[in-house]
């Protein structure tokens, strides 16, 4: 069983009976969405996923991409599937209307890049990234570059990659050391640039890479950073390919997992330097990078939503069909189901499957309100809002994709260690979401440092605040624990961070499953007082619904417990880290 | 950084100093051993590791075992190294000496284990089932079997395999089909075989499989397998090897991980069956194969070691070397040593490694005791503690096997997820180790019913009382309060197994993770202790005996408060996973 089955039942029941559409309906340009709008356009969506991409998923892990004389070639069938893919017009469902882009509200593309994801992660690599590009043209390109670009992206014509990292600069990109030296109205470009997802491929006849480099003068470290538009080919003024830019890709990575996306080793300038356009002013590119990262976080995100959902999807239907053993006094053989250990791990992949999907489109949802509604203070509160769960949306979900994957692989037994089973491609898929995008210890700090310490605990407080609530109103005591937990840790946290950083900063990661749990839990317990008030009118399915109550139960007792551990291992086991020396692990 | 080093110091201190040799020298058979030479053992052993196996690990993944024409070539390289492995004498460390074998204490077959695992764990799966073979033939076989196989067996000129899998029966044995037919003094052998390890391969000219299957008027389910030896070539009366037996290897599967090592598809009897020769008696088969398997699940507890140390080691080693960001208040580039989520990184692989090598090397000096201690009493009470123990060395260590594994990605950011850099290898490799021997859903069940249900828990008091007694002396309130949790679990357990058994079984596994991290965080404060006094008398590396207090402190700070979540998880966690219908799943 590879195949993959879009969770439309939960889109349907999370948006509107939790979530709630219409707190996007109600924005300025959102007025047509409703609710039959959003079922059509997953269900669309869905149906793309499971029956243009899922089919692809496994054969193009065996195949992978592979380079030739400087081409690159995707999997058989891979360049098919980009073609119906930008046909259907999902390359333009982010992107403003007037470059052609439909502008879908985030709550809506959320599940649709989740879909996809969990489709066929290593294709949707690759739109995924074009996404964040017109994003950042959009928002920092000039008119004369929003025109040449975003339309072509927008339509599927061409794609676009983000070339940030080099040998010597991952997580530090103010050690980068690609060139960029004035020239006329362009720049020539020259340095070295690695794992650069889709850096070359056979999808488009052109592809658009932006370029992080330096100029020669600029400051030192990160303030010295520009960003430049680098096509593969030249454009000509009347918009037609001209020449070979000076840009090849010398390498691709041998990976773990995604091996169908090629993870290019990309070479500018051997020739004299590759032609590349300014975005915006010199020595702010990493800036500009930063409004884009925000977004394309939620978009990992969503990776470990759909590696979570995929892997339960598969496990859930291994064990319903594996026989094996007998059940407690029976001597029939049964399925594996009725091995109470099995079930333990398939509810605790769905319950944690339900718990990050949840908090992604929550977040989704704030972000839609932020960035569309036309009071300025609420937009802020959203954003604030945003900005708090983002790097949790991002390595909490990521963490438990690689949870529910391992797990998923456990349930299968023997089977799940043979590649044919397609259960160990997910954990190697899974693996990469939790490092790229900022890896989750980055993710960790920030969330820290900029979203926690630097604003004294403010936005945490708010948020804490509404769930307090609720959990009062709920009479739900382990929630209610859980807010405590949060906020002695909160607390802690910002009276320690200046004396103490390097103590405080080792239980980060502690920190950010601490408020992944508290907002997890808050938003499940949401979903079950929905799927009862539903059940109670009996108004939708009774089996789904009461499977929301019963995985919600669970995600209450098996993982908001954890909240006063978490407190306790922030606050006294960063200690032992802060304290010891480097030439402890000589 | 591809390499390994043999954790010798590690040995002699925990040997030496926390377990106690002295213990295992006083017992008959054992007196010429001492720590010297044990010293002189290991450190070869570890030579041996790090330079022949060591070397052949990556590219033994990278090109697999291949079958052509029905002959398994393994990858380059292992061959030969086998031939080294036998000819210094490896293949016959455990076995007795009546048929060449140094009869070695488990004390020092662990270690032993451990490092031929890290070094290289596809290869050492040869061996490893080789001595497992032995053991059972020792304990089963006739004069003449053990006569026909042991020797050229332990000598290394022959291996030997368990087939005990089949399509429909993997962890319920019961399913067997395989049939064995009495035909004069042997048995024609049919069906077929899947899983097996090493099922065909290059290394020797002969390869012995035991095989367990059903003559025709067997009883049903597990009480009516036998056990046959098969070896692939006759044998001759004169010792020599005669014709073809009628077995061959159909398939060799594609696994995630430890791709050097042939998974072979076995088909027996296609030509009017293959010839078998009793294990014992009839329908006896399955009991045989558990007297060795609780060694095998010790060998299989080494590979968890062995995996954790193993991506301990490369994660070190690379944060060590790895310069990427800047300290604070700092210009300078730093090594990622200085981030304080690496070093908390690092430190949860370290004192994890620590904890499981040390229940590891606790429980084989048990079973030291427990197989040739004269008292029948003192006997009885080690192997007591060694049942108790196993599955929890068995499951906890591999566990955490796949836990360092994934840190050590991580610790290497992208560079982790590209396969040239080898951490990727630790984690496809060590998924394996929870799933075969008995899946860790099995070890904790067995744990839970047959080790503390089925003796209301007097095993699991008196393995406390020794803990408490330590807590006590030691002052240790952590290590009391996990005693409480652990022993509340216990009663809990006992009392409500008989009427709930789903519910009770549905938390095994936090159970079992329970008596690791109690019994972990145990022997971690006698390592401390132990290396204290050491300290005091400045006897010893101050640098590694500080390293051991630290992780004893980072365990207990970060583990041992686990112990009143875990209790919790079993008490009220469970009945919802019991109360849970099979339709929740359809």
């Amino acid at each position: 069983m590879t195949s993959y089955s879009a969770p439309l039942d939960d889109y349907r029941f999370l948006i509107n009976d939790v979530i709630g559409l219409e707190q996007v309906t109600a924005l300025p340009g959102c007025g047509e969405m409703n609710a039959e709008m959003v079922e059509a356009i997953l269900s669309e969506a869905g149906r793309f996923g499971s029956e243009v991409l899922a089919p692809l998923n496994q054969s193009g892990d065996r195949e992978g991409s592979s380079l030739e004389n400087g081409i690159v070639r995707t999997p058989k069938g891979f360049k098919e599937a980009y073609k119906l893919y930008a046909e259907g017009g999902w390359t333009a469902m982010t992107g403003a209307p007037e470059f052609g882009g439909q502008s879908l509200p985030w709550l809506v593309t959320a599940p649709i890049n989740e879909m996809m994801n969990a489709a066929n992660m290593a294709f949707y690599l690759c739109p995924g990234l074009t996404q964040g590009a017109v994003e950042l043209l959009e928002a920092h390109g000039s008119a004369e570059q929003q025109e040449t670009y975003i339309a072509r992206l927008l339509s599927g014509e061409w794609c676009a990659t983000m070339n940030l990292t080099e040998p010597q600069a991952g997580s530090d990109l103010g050690s980068i050391r690609t060139r960029a030296v004035k020239e006329d109205k362009h720049y020539r470009i020259s340095g070295q640039k690695i794992f650069i997802t889709y850096g070359e491929h056979d999808f488009t006849d052109n592809i658009i890479h932006l370029v992080l480099a330096r100029t020669p003068d600029a400051p030192e470290g990160t303030r010295g950073i520009s960003l430049f538009i680098v096509p593969k080919f030249m454009i000509n003024d009347d918009g037609s390919l001209g020449g070979r830019n000076d840009l090849r890709c010398v390498s691709l990575e041998h990976k773990l997992g995604i091996h169908a996306s090629p993870t290019a080793v990309m070479s500018y300038g051997d020739d004299g330097g590759a032609i590349g356009y300014l975005v915006g002013e010199e020595n702010r590119g990493l800036e500009f990078m930063f409004t884009m990262m925000n977004n394309a976080r939620l978009l990992v995100g969503s990776q470990g939503v759909a590696m979570s959902e995929l892997a339960t999807q598969r496990a859930r239907a291994y064990a319903r069909e594996r026989v094996q053993g007998r059940a407690a006094g029976s001597k029939d053989a049964v399925s594996i189901l009725n091995h109470a250990d099995v079930r333990r791990m398939l509810m605790s992949m769905m319950a944690q499957t339900d718990a990050v999907r949840l908090l992604l489109l929550y977040t989704s949802a704030q972000l839609d309100v932020a960035s569309k509604h036309p009071d300025e203070n609420i937009a802020a509160q959203h954003q604030q809002r945003v900005d708090l769960l983002t790097p949790v949306v991002k390595a909490w979900s990521t963490d438990i994709g690689i949870e529910s994957a391992s797990t998923g692989i456990q349930v299968h037994g023997g089977m799940g260690y043979i590649e044919e089973t397609g259960a160990a491609q997910i954990l190697r898929d899974a693996r990469i979401a939790t490092i790229y995008e900022g890896t989750n210890g980055i993710q960790a700090n920030d969330l820290l440092g900029r979203k926690i310490v630097r604003d004294e605990g403010r936005a945490l407080s708010d948020l804490l605040a509404e769930i307090r609530a609720d959990a009062k109103k709920r009479n739900d005591p382990r929630l209610s624990q859980g807010c405590d937990a949060l906020n002695e840790a909160a607390d802690w946290i910002v009276k320690n961070y200046a004396d103490n950083a390097d103590a405080v900063t080792a239980g980060a990661v502690h920190l950010l499953r601490l408020v992944g749990i508290v907002t997890g839990g808050w938003l499940m317990g949401r979903s079950a007082t929905a799927a009862k008030a539903k059940l109670d009118s009996a108004d939708g399915d009774q089996v789904y619904l009461n499977r929301k109550i019963v995985n919600a139960a669970f995600f209450s007792e098996n993982y908001l417990p954890e909240a006063s551990l978490l407190l306790e291992k922030i606050k006294g086991a960063g200690q032992i880290v802060g304290d010891t020396q480097i030439d402890f692990f000589e």
